[in-house]
């Protein structure tokens, strides 16, 4: 008898996706081909000096920390110091309040996990990031669209959608986000804090991108403002906001290492949930994010990062200017990786990738990140990992291909 | 409104569990206590110097495969080597046929993911591993217990429990059991995959200890017996065993490497679900642990961790056959890192615990380790962490106890 796996399949897979953008990033692989596509972070700028002198001393000095089992919570050494990071931007958490994931991929899934039954509702933004809703997906929920615009989300919906949908949760990417690459306004900020906790929905604020700001004011995460609600007497954590954050955009990707913020109760059922998913996360690297940041290193490195992003940012919206047709609107990025353009109505962004291809230039069609179906005519483009002239020339061929078809 | 998380807990939480073995491991790790209760190896015979010089070269030599984002299937070079040294153990696996995984608990949850449905059944050895049945559990199945002796899994009983329960899957650790210490033994092997094959139903074969073996002759694996039964026409891969190792036994946990062998649609289901899981294991582990192959270290490391573990085996039965009361019975392990003891009937080993604590020696209750709640004068104690006059002494402790109460 041969075995018949599909027969054995779980339900549940029906409803996994892969990744549409993997499959196109594949084709944009190729040397030959411009790629606007990825949400990779430039390696170049990977300090890897640095982290050969950083995991060369932890493997020496601490070598049972390093290589050893440890925690499914994380080494308390690193969570010791993002504590510590994390009250230097308002928001009060101890390490009792943090758990590190392998990964941002990682916490969404084990969010998923503990709070998402069959059937209960999500709010997403619309855009959003595919693989928040990748993780989401593998617990069978119903997604809401939050429609989004120049200044984010728009939160004056969410009273009305709450109510006609009573969510589980709500997953925010208030700060450059993914794919549109918009901010929040402040006020927005204080009003989605407001409404989750007014009407007892928690927020999912994920903020890999926060400390990649090019221009413009900075400005108070959702668990900063959480906690300054909670903080009438003296420093308190929110109750509303679970926050996300990771080494991948400032350190490197390759490490794995990322970390949640939340209450305790939640942060313990988020352990529970880990050590039946991989137990713990590689001690190495946990080892080698906290000996970086002893070092003082971490702010000369996102520095870095930021001169170089600003100078690649410049050059798209500059490129955009000249060579997109004058009726495509984007809004310029203060930070982050990415840049999102809306084609005049009746351009179809996914049909038109193939002739960009053909002209050997590769950005990802905006359709996939909407979960209901809507962005035919939007895009998403990267600025990180191109040096500003290839950006310009990518920009120009996607140009001439949109201008084509108008 | 204050957050109400207890409202808003998937109901999958209520039968996920936390270790009991995690708990109690937590009071051993005072510095007092000889504790034989961990499942750690141990850390002196890390290899720190030849991975120091191994993370410095694959950081120096390729950074961006070891540093930047990767396949989700894993490092093409690690699947690579990991493909001969399969082929070497009579399994024609190909890199496609290989999933790199963050340890082998991920490889646990993702067949869990990708094959089990609320209530589907699984059949587990009794006892059986722990960490399996944690990550199972997080999707709800039913499991059915298979009883073991001392020549493994009574794999003659799998016709009539296949029948009756209809599983999904059978989840077996045929080399040096964890936590029975056990062999299946050749004709049981056999026996196991003609089984699983004729009747459809899928093998998880978790082999983290094959490599440990101190005495006795080597066993070919479920998954190299299963390959044979399907390569009368030249080699290839079997279709009913899917086959899982990992590095945390011979090169350091701390990496988080494992993989999983299975036919190439399995590994494409299974690539899903580890997209929205974690999206990929550490990079630079995997780099690390491919240089440490390709420099041909391996086999000394994997000689030297076995040096080291038959002599505190050995002291281990020395120190039992000395000072255990006679009642006691245990299989003497051939490999491995775990010994099993059963205790005359009426013993509980789990209420024992504590007076043992005061003792300042920790061992592991049997009873979390069956899924029917019977075990309760059983015990498994570890072997590996502990030098060889530490075993002894406690040893005598336990013995000690259990004699107090014959």
């Amino acid at each position: 008898m041969t075995m018949n796996w599909e027969a054995l399949y779980s339900e549940r897979l029906g409803s996994m996706t892969t990744s549409v953008i993997r499959e196109i990033l594949k084709v944009a692989q190729s040397p030959e081909v411009i790629s606007l596509s990825g949400g990779w972070p430039e390696a170049d700028l990977f300090p890897t000096e640095q982290l050969q002198e950083v995991a060369a001393h932890v493997m020496r000095e601490t070598p049972r920390e390093a290589l050893q089992y440890g925690l499914t919570d994380g080494s308390i050494g690193l969570r010791q110091l993002l504590a510590e990071q994390m009250q230097a931007q308002g928001v009060p958490a101890g390490p009792e309040n943090i758990l590190i994931t392998s990964g941002s991929q990682q916490a969404l899934d084990l969010l998923g996990r503990i709070l998402l039954d069959e059937g209960d509702c999500v709010i997403v933004e619309a855009p959003t990031f595919l693989g928040a809703v990748q993780s989401f997906k593998a617990y069978g929920p119903r997604f809401v669209p939050l429609p989004l615009d120049g200044d984010g989300a728009c939160v004056e919906l969410l009273p009305e959608l709450i109510s006609r949908h009573k969510p589980k949760l709500m997953y925010l990417l208030p700060t450059f986000h993914n794919p549109a690459g918009v901010c929040l306004s402040l006020e927005r900020r204080r009003r989605a804090v407001e409404i989750a906790s007014e009407m007892g929905v928690p927020i999912v604020e994920d903020d890999p991108y926060g400390q990649l700001r090019y221009s413009g004011e900075p400005l108070p995460t959702l668990a900063a403002l959480d906690s300054a609600r909670c903080s009438a007497h003296g420093p308190r954590l929110g109750n509303t906001v679970i926050y996300l954050s990771t080494f991948s955009k400032t350190l490197t990707p390759g490490l794995r290492v990322a970390w949640a913020v939340a209450p305790v109760d939640v942060v313990q059922q988020l352990v529970m949930a880990k050590q039946g998913a991989d137990l713990m996360t590689s001690s190495l690297s946990q080892e080698i994010a906290a000996e970086f940041i002893r070092r003082g290193w971490l702010p000369g490195q996102v520095a870095r990062i930021r001169d170089t992003y600003r100078l690649r940012r410049d050059a798209m919206c500059a490129a955009i200017d000249d060579f997109f047709p004058s009726e495509a609107s984007y809004y310029r990025p203060e930070g982050g990786l990415f840049l999102w353009v809306t084609l005049p109505e009746g351009l179809d962004a996914t049909a038109l990738l193939a002739e960009a291809a053909v002209h050997q230039v590769a950005y990802v069609p905006g359709q996939p990140f909407f979960v209901d179906g809507r962005g035919t005519n939007t895009l998403r483009m990267s600025f990180a990992s191109v040096p500003p002239e290839t950006i310009r020339e990518g920009v120009r061929r996607v140009g001439e291909v949109f201008k084509a078809h108008l």
